[in-house]
């Protein structure tokens, strides 16, 4: 919808939902990449539709531009709220996935340009394991790394602290007041608690999930490192799908990665170290 | 003065000036690089004295660690003030050195860790030319590169707005309030301003320069980016010495850049593309 961003769902009689409008806190530029429904639990009204993207950083999350990789997600059951969330989904929440190697000097180098998700299922459908393609923000050091994330960790951190500001100075900290119930991001379903529909949350859920889309801690990968990252070649890694396959000494996971055919990064001629021509002459 | 990280002078009968003590916003863990007297004026009591170094951005400049090059000025007739800043530096203000590459998604490049500096003097001993040596923060991409600044963009940042916060949990601003008469930064002389000595300065002087060490815009290299940089091969760039040559067609700049002997970096076999056997097995 041009400049509109959204997550938007069309479902027969009923009233369409959406994101919220024009609130760069739920959405802000995103590039949507994989989406993908999930269970939660044995009863298909606790099924959650994730959403996998990449989008500018929150405003005050990074002193610059910044990329992040999310994982957003919604309940299937979500009808939207009330007064403030009319047709809005008010089971919305994202949280930034990480894809970084840790540096020796606590300063790490970070993927954040996710590119596409592949999940390959286990024998338990509510715990797919994701593997990750990400590659580089920087037009001059190019590298893809693919990560791996389980659901529980996913999981873990939607039940964690929300994101939470007080004004456009604050910083972004860990939400510490009472969370209202049922917790924000909670399908209504007979499983964890009585409510029957997202139209019969109470107006301080409402107004809770409609200020606190993002949670405040990340998701951070398996082994909290890429699996593969690959950093000195011309071309930057795009697709992934993952075979398991039985061995003699085991199960293995088998990758196979696809590619782009980028060509080295172009630089304009001041920047090319063979082309010094251009260094400005201070005055005499 | 292990973990105590100052500037400090001492000066025949004089008590030593130094830096505030223990107060992150003056100095964070910093790495001096080098220092030099520059005259501000014709009258020798403007005198300044420049330090470039690297330290630590302040919490909150970014959400994560990293490091930040900076240059910091101190008056050379500063004796310190009264009250709250006795035998400290009054004319101690610092500003970040950017040496960054313009990403074509508006996401730059940045390089960080300042090494070295070399000061190429004009025939105005007020506006030498700065030449700095900097290399990336991570340890997966390494690349150095060489900016070069001027004493009248470096001033025009010390004139410029104060880094400001309210509280530990605000965003560094621009401060909009009235700043103090004589401006903080300012030496005492007759050039600038009728104040005799540091140790003259009005009580709301020495409070806000207390508290407001660090400028809110960073000085950006000539032409916005570096005149050189060098990613590709697994040595950086250490030090630099430039020569004024007359040719036949005009004046060159000539650098001479010395490099360390740095192997590529090594990574965990975990991170190796060729070494894959560690991914783990999600559970059947």
């Amino acid at each position: 919808m041009s400049r509109d961003y959204a997550i938007f769902r069309t479902l027969g009689h009923h009233h369409p939902i959406r994101t919220e409008q024009h609130d760069s806190r739920w959405l802000n530029e995103p590039r949507f990449v994989h989406v993908q429904l999930i269970p939660e639990s044995d009863n298909p009204e606790d099924d959650k539709i994730y959403f996998f993207f990449r989008e500018n950083a929150l405003d005050g999350e990074y002193s610059g531009k910044a990329t992040y990789a999310r994982i957003g997600q919604v309940c299937k059951n979500d009808f939207g709220g009330h007064r403030s969330l009319v047709n809005k989904w008010v089971t919305f929440l994202k949280a930034r996935l990480l894809c970084s190697v840790p540096g020796l000097n606590g300063i790490d180098t970070h993927f954040d340009e996710l590119q596409s998700v592949y999940l390959m299922n286990s024998k338990d459908p509510k715990n797919p394991f994701i593997y990750g393609i990400f590659t580089t923000s920087s037009n001059i050091f190019r590298g893809s790394a693919v990560c791996m994330y389980s659901m529980s960790d996913i999981r873990r951190v939607f039940l964690g602290p929300f994101a939470h500001r007080e004004g456009p100075t604050y910083q972004w900290v860990p939400f510490q007041g009472r969370v209202p119930y049922p917790r924000p991001g909670t399908c209504p379903s007979n499983t964890f608690g009585g409510f029957q529909s997202t139209k019969d949350l109470p107006d301080d859920v409402i107004t809770f999930a409609r200020s606190h889309p993002a949670m405040y801690n990340s998701v951070l990968p398996i082994n909290n490192r890429p699996i593969i990252i690959k950093t000195d070649v011309d071309y930057q890694f795009t697709q992934i799908v993952v075979d398991r396959v039985e061995a003699e000494d085991g199960q293995y996971n088998v990758m196979f990665i696809g590619t782009g055919n980028t060509s080295p990064p172009s630089l304009p001629p001041s920047l090319n170290p063979q082309a010094l021509p251009s260094i400005p002459t201070p005055p005499p």
